[in-house]
């Protein structure tokens, strides 16, 4: 059984062939995402056109809430295009179209196939410009009443400090996303050109001030694992993403136990790269098949 | 079919006999609980001896966290005397007794009796002295990896600004539950002396000071449903426990949806009363018999 997965970002849509085992089979292709709603469509239409013969489904893993039949994007993020969850996309194809979201899809991936294997419960953070989540739950995904759960917006002050894309304030993935560091980079250090690059530069050659803004950065990743530690009770949390590199998993996990009050838990970096979205996709479209 | 349920917190101990629909068909008994464990473990042989002849399972309802086996305590709260942990209560009735976490089981006993029937996904908290948390993921109780999910100790503030029982800082139960009521009017007043009936008084009667501080304690309420919404995607928020008579659930309501990005939520109270732990464990107890 074979996959032609396709992932949509803010920025790229990827596509390849996957088996059920999640071994990729074909080249990835990448595009750019149009800013276009008929572009995205037909870049769509095109890889499916070239590919739908060869394989049984089409697995998407797309930036945004998706439902639980996996057949609509029902909650769109400021990064994709307006209109984008108008997308019908079972009638893009008369094979099955399976849709996931890319959070979901990454963490189902490491489930089966990485870091989490074996844990029937875990959560996976995808670390880039924002923070992704998808929570597995009892060997399955976790998808809440609507199919948007896991959304990393919880507050982590309630006194409206810091703007997040969502619209509200304060939420966890204002301030432990990439976007999230440069901010406490500019407030702490006062210069608003400050990068993410300069802090990790800072931190590698041991400049103190840089350390002090990245140990804030990481530390408010710590205060929000607690947070779900006590709430979810997982086997363990997966990091993944552009930022993940630059955590320390050991202390991570050292002091967020120490604080849990449920039991301990572990923190992992995923380990099915950047394919992760596509993989997971590929094999929740094909075990439903 | 009928259960003698127990139910343990940290100053009484109530029982009765309820059968499989949640209807209590004996008096209910309460007891003050002892500080010693040898005196706790009598009162429920005791209890036990009176009653097992005329039902089919012990079903307890008890402060702490519950393994995922249903028959120990694994983590005890400061309100429980040293060593419950290391009860075994399936030595204390030839019957099966099973055993849930008093949160766990008032949830379970709305999800099938009361405001959260119909809801498959639901978030009950109980706010009294502490806040317990009882999460319905699926139709089914959440628990975790080891039993004990769903502690609301996730962190208002990262910055260490108010200890809680827990030992750590800042969790939601330091600010939504009476005594975070109580230690928010001594920030607001400068008067370590004022009590929760003094700012529920207040609000009575309009005065302006102690609205200020019920509001300021109900958006704290506010703040973890909107991370609790986001998270979960829940059909609904129920509330219990002596302090949620004076919540509004209405603004509650309206102000979660309009922060929250999963889809909308409701906020209810509880309908089943002060022996939702007992009828809920025993409601438990009775369906894996």
């Amino acid at each position: 059984m074979k996959a032609l997965a396709i992932d949509v970002g803010g920025t790229k849509i990827y596509n390849a062939v996957i088996n059920e085992k999640g071994e990729i089979l074909s080249d990835v292709v990448k595009h750019s995402t149009p800013r276009d709603l008929d572009e995205i469509k037909n870049i769509f239409k095109d890889i499916i056109k070239k590919h739908e013969k060869e394989v049984d489904v089409i697995a998407f893993s797309t930036a945004g809430a998706v439902n639980n039949e996996n057949t609509k994007v029902i909650g769109s993020t400021g990064n994709l295009v307006k209109g984008y969850s108008s997308i019908e996309f079972k009638n893009l194809s008369d094979k099955k179209v399976f849709v996931e979201n890319d959070a979901n899809a990454a963490a189902w991936a490491e489930h089966v196939l990485g870091a989490s294997k074996g844990c029937a419960n875990s959560i996976m953070l995808t670390l880039g410009t924002g923070v992704g989540g998808g929570i597995i739950l009892n060997n399955k995904l976790f998808k809440g009443k609507s199919g948007s759960a896991g959304e990393m917006h919880f507050k982590m002050y309630p006194d409206k400090r810091r703007k997040c894309t969502c619209g509200s304030y304060d939420c966890f993935e204002a301030y432990a996303s990439g976007s999230g560091l440069k901010k406490t980079a500019e407030e702490m250090s006062h210069d608003e050109n400050i990068t993410t690059y300069d802090v990790i530069d800072g931190l590698k050659s041991g400049d103190e001030k840089m350390t002090a803004i990245f140990n804030k950065w990481q530390n408010d990743i710590l205060t929000g694992i607690i947070g779900l530690g006590n709430l979810f009770d997982p086997d363990c949390f997966v990091f993944s993403g552009s930022m993940a590199e630059f955590i320390d998993t050991e202390y991570l996990e050292k002091s967020a136990n120490a604080e849990i009050i449920t039991q301990p838990t572990k923190v992992l970096k995923a380990t099915t790269g950047n394919y992760a979205g596509m993989i997971g996709a590929a094999l929740l479209a094909l075990e439903v098949q």
